[in-house]
């Protein structure tokens, strides 16, 4: 990582500035960051003798960042499906996780999650589950960049028995880390329905002294918003505002029971917001009105959620039904534009989590967090439009090669920093194991 | 094609009988027909000394069937985004075609199309575009199976000057393949605004005489109802119900402008339904009812539409879509299911077509068109419903090997009857006299 290398690309979409596409170009790193991006036969002439990776056929991009998801929920991946929210998550996930979640569990289900990140192009996630050590712990080894989640919820878990406990261990992890340059930490509560407003407050005053982003589940069914209305007599968003919650570090994941004055109260607050479509729509929880957030300013960010509910944490995919969804609702095929879809996953998802200065775009000074995907697939021919193709064509299994900080972690579709083969077995094997205790119960 | 072959399956989902699944089994072809479907160890000790090919981890499933899609606009994909559809049809791809499309275009399109579609496990396509005979004769030496649109359109356009130079080229092509196991024509009238009453009339007049299918976009915007409720006080429906087109030949795409009375009729007349869910969200066209038309009982298949307005090829992914963005829009999580979903990418397309005695379905003697999907991949980990990980998991990059009829098209990812390079390479080539086009226009 100390090394200069040129990444050579037939194209670049550095995402800044805005909508420029640079063809037969080269990015410089040095030291695990972007010192340059130089016309290839510049760069060659003024590096002459430094290693060189030569993607004829590739668009490399900034690293994908998913940013809401619940890693070791893989090894769930299709275990329940075609039910709807309440009944899925009372009936089959919270039950199945009372029994099975350990701490390797989610080192097991961390790993699987991250070969298949890895694999569609994502360099960085948004995390939350319990064990939050044991997924620190994972993306560390693998080498990606996340932001951990300090799980928080008024249940009894295998985590944390209370809600102190939630924050004793939670606190103690995120110090552990504390000058780590790739892991950072949030604090998580599940949701409006599991945390009361005593912890909200605490969660808000922890996340201003400690300046940590708030990861939360919000406004994801009616049933929430009713719940919350006969709970507290008011909603979950005036719950939130009450609990001085409502600012530039929430990252309010799902927001699909929005009305018209809560995208203002939103805009005003900076609220970040995270859309996780595949998710929403299976679940028919609701769909997030993306055209609206984006006319009111708010900046909108794409999670897949974990893959018990997707059932995949193929980003690129998610993006692409977002945008589709978007239009379709919206009655308008203009908006958003492949740019500004390409925006969500990669500029305005390190703006929400504070890292706009280190990572999001291919500017100098920049981490190295690059992927590579290569358009010269049936798929994406011909390229009439590369950002088109990125969002709108191409396959996440196109993206041949991800570097995180400058350390490459796939090489030309092998996987660097894991045991690709080890990680699968697992996963097999954690199949037969929950399917025995299914048949056992 | 002579020889018996054993595939040997970590599972096989025969589509028929409804929601089965089998493990360790084994599909017996001979002379390019199914002829059992038995455990591995008693087809193993039955069929001693044949040729083997073990899939141990895949599953292997009826071929898919894409049932809308306009191959040879492969070569336009990306070529113009997010703009409503009557602007890109009239300013971008009208004006497009009238400058590139000939028989060299459509032929090396339909190919590029033909690769893509194999890599995603496409056994069988119903095709609608300019030069249908160069349609046929790729898919013919590529051993896949087709239904060929005869395009009807009252315009003067490349491949016929009047409809009826369409009606005259049209069924000399279709009798030059009157014998043909693979492939079948339709007659394929472009859509309610660009055909009129007289035309519509002959058709169906054709169409009940010849036994073939009719292949039309209809109710695919409101812009298109309100154009004929003006020009002829109808609208689109009423117009094919008053010139008999309502039947069970009819392969109605798109629907996405439907009363409930709509509803009644197109059920009680067995009229096909093929959803193109990707499509419609992309050039904001409307939403296809899918869950009260299953409701209803219809017959509903889907298709990917042309990869110019998809802006791929991928039917799993567009099965996916159509499942998530159903669930999403009737507010209910339980339908379609994953199997209701399969069955419309395999037997209810068969059905449409009128082809369900011969593939559609993993049954004694039907046609051997079967494909495998290695579920092995970190996406797909663990398995614990296999009809889920198909439909809610998997990535068409995960398709390993494809039949037609017995013949392999593909092997372990490698195209068997295309020149793959070659077609990539006139791709790329295509693109570069596109956009010289373009700049010069």
């Amino acid at each position: 990582m100390t090394e200069t290398v040129l990444l050579n690309a037939a194209w670049v979409v550095p995402v800044r500035p805005r909508g420029t596409v640079f063809e037969q170009h080269s990015v410089v790193i040095e030291r695990g960051r972007i010192t340059a991006l130089l016309p290839t036969k510049v760069a060659q002439s003024r590096f002459q003798g430094v290693r060189e990776v030569n993607l004829g056929h590739h668009v490399l991009l900034p690293g994908l960042i998913n940013m809401h998801t619940h890693s070791p929920m893989t090894l769930l991946r299709g275990y329940a499906d075609d039910r709807d929210m309440q009944s899925w998550l009372r009936e089959d996930i919270w039950p199945l996780e009372a029994r099975f979640v350990s701490p390797e569990f989610v080192a097991d289900g961390s790993r699987l999650a991250i070969v298949e990140m890895i694999r569609a192009g994502t360099t960085c996630f948004n995390e939350n589950y319990f064990f939050p050590d044991a997924i620190a712990a994972a993306a560390d080894s693998a080498g990606m960049r996340a932001c951990i989640g300090l799980p928080i919820i008024e249940m009894s878990t295998a985590w944390a028995e209370t809600v102190d406990d939630c924050f004793a261990r939670g606190m103690q992890l995120a110090e552990s880390y504390a000058s780590h340059s790739r892991l950072q930490f949030s604090l998580a509560p599940h949701a409006p329905y599991t945390v009361g407003d005593p912890t909200l407050e605490r969660i808000a005053t922890y996340s201003a002294t400690q300046q940590m982003p708030v990861h939360m589940h919000l406004l994801e069914t009616a049933w929430e918003v009713q719940q919350s209305l006969e709970q507290y007599g008011k909603s979950p968003l005036e719950r939130l505002d009450a609990n001085g919650l409502l600012d530039e570090r929430l990252l309010a994941v799902h927001m699909t029971q929005l009305e018209s004055s809560d995208i203002e109260t939103l805009a005003q607050h900076h609220v970040n917001i995270v859309h996780c479509p595949e998710s929403n729509l299976k679940l028919a929880s609701g769909i997030c009105p993306l055209v609206e957030l984006l006319e009111a300013g708010i900046n909108l960010c794409i999670g897949t959620d974990g893959a018990a509910s997707n059932n995949d944490l193929d980003l690129l995919a998610e993006a692409r039904a977002a945008a589709l969804l978007a239009k379709g609702i919206s009655n308008d095929a203009t908006q958003p534009d492949a740019f500004t879809t390409l925006e969500m996953l990669t500029i305005n998802a390190a703006h929400a989590l504070g890292i706009e200065d280190t990572v999001g775009s291919i500017e100098a000074d920049k981490a190295a967090d690059l992927v590579a995907l290569d358009l010269n697939q049936a798929r994406t021919l011909p390229v009439h439009d590369v950002v088109s193709a990125i969002i709108y064509s191409a396959a996440s299994a196109q993206f041949s090669d991800v570097w995180v900080a400058g350390r490459r972690l796939m090489k030309g579709g092998s996987l660097c920093t894991l045991d690709e083969a080890d990680v699968l077995a697992r996963a097999v094997n954690w199949g037969r194991r929950i399917a025995a205790g299914r048949t056992v119960a």
